[in-house]
């Protein structure tokens, strides 16, 4: 029988094997073996049967057999969607303790190859129980039956014990190092941009404000574009709402109200990455971003994750190609790191979803013009096809034009680029048309808009001529300006929803149930 | 002579030689060669004469030279602590126009030995000048002249042009992308935990509130231990602070006011990653964390950066040993990847940086209680050490005392382990003597505290005692008592301050220098 199987060796064993990069075995910062490094193995683990080891998880079911005399216990410690089943005999602890699910079992045992007919290729008969933290069914709220994931957002705190939040918080964290080794394979710096900022304009002096304002204030930039600037009255009373209420969502609308701060706001955020871009090579951020309007849809959060690159030297071209390259790049990530968790998703909500994977990462993205884009969907309403939002020049692209592209036209990734500028943010180069701006959008199957991104306004007088012509005084954008005024060259970068690249991964409907504490208006209680 | 090299070729050529994992050549997405691919080869570039290739960069100094017939550009694109040497005769472009430092210069041109005896192992002959981005000396604010620090910060815009600041940034990129690597090769996962966060018993509702409050709640948690819970009138006044002000700084002085409300912050704080590693497997988290106390110091920022591990099974001496393992890993890193610019940080500001990077990565960290600690102390003052707290069985470690086990007493890292439980949170796990708790914090030379961190208490019935102790209403602490309720476990975690490991490795002395955008009082307005 041998020692117990240290848990340095078990370890390595498998790391030598079949275990994926980025989800490793950790033993040795703990006396128990992951599940996964035994089952994840080309073999199943059968391979270390007549070995000890310690294993610890939470019971997923637990039931009792041949007249009470052993249990079955199906454990999952979180490192796997699958599970390993544990058998205990009455002579070992008391079974009553141990099957009711949600239970915390730790044992020490042998692992042995099951009967014949068992679908689990190694299981564990327990020697000594180590530890138990017991669970009362009468009050545990995550009961053995189906649970719709409606349901589990009322239980933040628990549901990653599920399978399926379970495997999206693995596939979660693949993307997210998959992200980092993107970038910096390919010379990017990470830079840590600040949530917390102040606005003079406001005369608040040492006031924080929350960056709460820079997501909504890109999205009523465009308004802004388009009407005229605050009176002195919206102002005012903007002011007033601050000293009155002062808690954010007042700020927020107070911000609305005066619309030039807004457009501070916004360049703020962007001249952040923007300037250090130019100076200290290719940057990218992978951080929070707010939203604080009242969205209820499946598809808003108030905070969500984005990834953003900032390319220096570079154009509209090479930010296509590097959108591209890096969209790729994750779905090839997915399926070479989290297959079995991407087969958990495929069996459970989206028979597509691998194969979505494999398209998007071995077919060229087409790219269209935004002109192409709209005469494409002219000729579609012209076809007989229908569309609630009325298709002609200038429209920003809705959902559901996007998806028209992507899923019915070209059945692949699509890339629209040189949008009007009128729709587009001040910072988007102008292009030689002077109507369209350097901007692009990577459009998807299943979610549509996956990446925005633009060629930005390197040119000093362009830019300045710009904000003159939206009506912006040129003081709060003076040290943007200055990126311009000392060395300028052509820049370009773009933005990835993290948790619509989840959704478009896994086939999940509803982005509540990809980011592991959802807040959304009403929901932020923990 | 041939055609231009291909950005790409000359990328892969460095690829297999000497360009550092973290920071190599993004040339695809971009057609400028970056600077790092051609003088960071071993050979310094040389192996490359002959060939053309196409350069941008800002530049450093200027100047011209035989009677103007040419002028030198000292050239640097951020991608390396080096510069290129360009050389541009008056034939090709106006030289009057490129020597301003600050410049920024694209070239086309050819690479060529240099004549011998300069420095450089190769320079551009530049054929073609693609784009230049002028400056005015007259209004640059970052002239040649030697900068101190200090001048830098109201710069922060355009600092990072500068050699210092330029190489902190790709330290503290090779620092997070080596945390990611770490706990990714453990088998952690990265979870995000939310910045917005409500908290009920202000009864707020649908307000937002900031994450401001949870490091402060840390700190004042040690008073909230001792002293008794705020009276009725205190949080009376506390909410009508809130009412009529209502900004964050006016909340997180109501919050100071009602001390149980810093109580339960603290705990949603800790449980959101809690949670999560009980189920989830190991997990880490990496963002940002705040701190709105009014602070000027030279080691505090109002928004700083955090890295949190949390260790499902674990107990304190797995945690301690994940954290030893963890620094040693970082210090090994950047020895690895980072060694061009730490030879700079060794020559401009701090000698000892590169030795004690290595005496970190290889030295077994000494392991002390804090009863041992104390006794140090005390032996130390007996004979003859000043300073300036008193040492007694009880007190909180002072950063003097900290510096001087690591410094003096022991010259290499020092984990203190097992503190009084009344200097300490209540979720740390009470230790058998009922006296101290499973806290645990690492001292290094020059910074002192690096990390702190706890085993975790696990037991329902321990903790509900601990927090009637107190005098907590366990209320809100509910479902974080669900952890323990529903198949509690062992675990633990400790933080690291990302900029303290900044600090600890370039030798820097200011925390402002090692962050982007430095947020502290009276400073967050960009």
């Amino acid at each position: 029988m041998g020692d117990p199987i240290a848990a340095q060796e078990l370890s390595s064993l498998s790391l030598n094997d079949a275990v994926s990069p980025t989800h490793v075995p950790n033993a040795e910062f703990s006396d128990r073996v992951p599940i996964r490094s035994i089952i994840s193995r080309p073999d199943g683990g059968s391979g270390l049967a007549g070995q000890k080891a310690r294993i610890g998880g939470w019971v997923k079911t637990g039931r009792k057999a041949d007249k009470d005399a052993f249990a079955f216990l199906e454990l999952n410690d979180g490192t796997s969607a699958g599970n390993l089943q544990v058998i205990v005999e009455a002579s070992v602890y008391e079974l009553g303790e141990l099957v009711a699910t949600g239970t915390c079992v730790v044992v020490d045992g042998l692992l042995k190859i099951p009967p014949s007919g068992t679908r689990q290729r190694v299981e564990l008969r327990a020697e000594k129980v180590i530890h138990v933290g017991p669970v009362d069914p009468a009050k545990y709220p995550l009961p053995k039956t189906k649970l719709t994931l409606e349901f589990l957002r009322d239980f933040v705190h628990l549901r990653s014990r599920t399978n399926t939040i379970s495997a999206v918080a693995r596939i979660r964290n693949a993307l997210a190092f998959a992200t980092h080794t993107f970038f910096n394979k390919h010379g990017f710096l990470y830079v840590h941009t600040p949530i917390i900022t102040t606005s003079d304009c406001e005369g608040a002096g040492e006031m924080f404000q929350v960056t709460s304002l820079f997501s909504e204030a890109e999205k009523l930039e465009k308004e802004l574009i388009q009407n005229p600037p605050p009176t002195e009255a919206d102002v005012e009373a903007a002011k007033l709402l601050v000293k009155e209420k002062g808690d954010i969502v007042s700020q927020l609308k107070a911000a609305k109200a005066s619309k030039q701060e807004i457009g501070a706001a916004v360049v703020e955020l962007k001249k952040a990455k923007d300037n250090v871009s130019k100076v200290e090579e290719s940057v990218y951020t992978f951080g929070p971003t707010f939203r604080a309007e009242n969205s209820h849809t499946s598809r808003h959060l108030a905070e969500f994750w984005m990834v953003e690159p900032e390319i220096a030297f570079a154009d509209l071209k090479d930010d296509m190609n590097c959108a591209e390259a890096y969209v790729k790049f994750l779905c090839q990530w997915l399926l070479d790191n989290c297959l079995e968790d991407m087969k958990f998703m495929a069996d459970k909500f989206d028979k597509s979803c691998i194969d979505r994977l494999k398209m998007v990462a071995s077919t060229p993205f087409v790219r269209v013009s935004y002109t192409e884009a709209v005469e494409i969907l002219v000729e579609a309403v012209n076809g007989g096809k229908k569309f609630e939002n009325e298709v002609k020049w200038g429209i920003d692209l809705a959902s559901e034009h996007e998806r028209y592209l992507t899923e019915v036209k070209f059945q692949k990734p699509v890339i629209v680029y040189n949008y009007p500028k009128d729709i587009k943010a001040f910072y988007m180069r102008l292009n030689d048309d002077l109507k369209t701006v350097a901007a692009m959008d990577v459009l998807v199957p299943k979610v549509g808009e996956l990446i925005g991104g633009s060629q930005r306004e390197e040119r000093l007088d362009v830019i300045q001529q710009r904000l003159r012509d939206i009506g912006l005084p040129p003081e709060p954008y003076e040290w943007y300006l200055d990126l311009r005024r000392f060395g300028t060259v052509k820049h370009a970068g773009f933005g990835l929803g993290f948790e619509r690249m989840i959704l478009f991964a896994t086939g999940l409907e509803n982005i509540r149930d990809v980011i592991p504490f959802p807040r959304y208006p009403g929901r932020a209680d923990l």
